[in-house]
């Protein structure tokens, strides 16, 4: 038929799954999905809710809802009652049928998944559920927490990591972690590939007593780098680039396993 | 003093904190605060209800609270209201003032967690950020999701696993993720150092109608290992064996980087 000839049919083009742990109503999810109507169908399944900091958790105690949003024309919008990784779980297999989409991206994110981060972030976690599903995956952070934060710097940032996406593809097995630094009115320096730093959160927590005179504590934590390597993600956004780490999913030490086994494994 | 000269204080024991995500009342961690009497001071800290599949979430929306329970003879024992990942910080931060524990056992978890269960599981999760924060640390879990479960086997795979962690010490940034068969009556095969298998969840979600005839759903999940190796944890629990992963924390892909950098990162 003419129309198919002259313009791909909806199904030809890429489907993009967009997700976050902010919640479905975060200006940085708004941002990406965006961004992400260039490239072709767009799907958003997003927490009905702040999910920061849920990691890798999947709800099984409990059920989930998914309740249709209007979240901006030509873009189909569910929010979630669960978490982000429970997000593309319910995407793949409940709304897609258990056919993948050919792109997932997930933020972006208020606030820096640099380091660590990736372990507790829920941004993260959603991508690299999706690497585990065979889909290539970004995960964008910009580092400022605040609602208004402006967005302006990264929509350049995904335009370039998702273009070389779809041109070169990703390595199986692996996601990619993308951190923008804040906007201070500067440009940024650049994109680099980076590492993830070797650092730690020193915590601390808050103690208060509720009305019953009952403790209660909050958690505090400063982030501290004690990785001095220039090849870091922490390097790169402390001097005006943004951070691109490629993450994997295995999590094998692959040069302890030699030592380990120089060990007397003999069970008494 | 005497005392001091015939029998060690109690400070120059070693202090092992235990955590599980099963909850403080599970069997499991009964049995492996047990066996960790043997080996120093003993510290359990572990959620005050079940946090399965909470992997790295921490709480940062809201507080959380500490209870003393009563557990067992000689053993210091908290109950939390956060997840396995809260447990090790508020067992660090807020109960020990910053100190860290000379060993942090996390377990014994009533089901497996190989492969890439490694990022969902709470238990694991523990074990990692123990790692994070620079104490040897151990996952257990046996193979059996059953209250009831038979953890006799476990036992020595216990003293052996932590009686070589105290001897030769772990390599920086990294734990170990141990799971054992379940009892089937027939005695274990020995000990494997293993990689984590390459694995995934075809998962499904059952869609029941509440009574006003809304929608909700359950995750429902076959686990397919399509790794073939002879030196996988799912291969070695398959032939009778224990797995015995050593996992990090650092998750960059580096074999991917040189490949990244061929790309064109110019922003646009």
């Amino acid at each position: 038929m003419p129309t198919d000839t002259f313009a791909p049919a909806m199904e030809q083009l890429p489907l993009i799954l967009v997700t976050n742990d902010d919640g479905i109503f975060a200006p940085g999810i708004r941002t990406l999905a965006e961004e992400m109507k260039a490239y072709g169908r767009v799907m958003v399944v997003a927490p009905d809710k702040p999910q920061s900091a849920m990691g890798h958790a999947i709800t099984i105690h409990s059920f989930l809802r998914l309740q249709s949003v209007d979240l901006m024309d030509g873009v189909e919008a569910w929010s979630c009652s669960g978490t982000p990784v429970d997000c593309v779980k319910l995407a793949i297999y409940k709304l897609l049928g258990g056919n993948k989409p050919d792109l997932l991206v997930s933020g972006v994110n208020h606030g820096a998944n640099i380091s660590i981060n990736v372990l507790y972030s829920g941004t993260m976690s959603a991508a690299v559920e999706g690497a585990m599903e065979g889909i290539p995956s970004i995960g964008f952070s910009l580092m400022d927490h605040a609602i208004e934060a402006d967005f302006s710097q990264v929509r350049p940032v995904i335009r370039s990591v998702v273009g070389n996406t779809l041109k070169h593809g990703m390595a199986p097995g692996t996601c990619l972690n993308v951190n923008v630094p804040r906007n201070d009115g500067m440009p940024l320096a650049g994109m680099r590939v980076c590492r993830q730093a070797k650092a730690n959160w020193e915590d601390e927590f808050e103690t208060r007593l509720d009305p019953g005179n009952k403790e209660y504590y909050w958690l505090r934590g400063e982030f501290k780098s004690e990785d001095q390597g220039h090849d870091t993600d922490v390097y790169a956004v402390n001097n005006r680039y943004v951070s691109i780490v490629p993450t994997q999913y295995d999590m094998t030490a692959h040069h302890s396993i030699a030592t380990l086994n120089t060990w007397d494994h003999a069970l008494g």
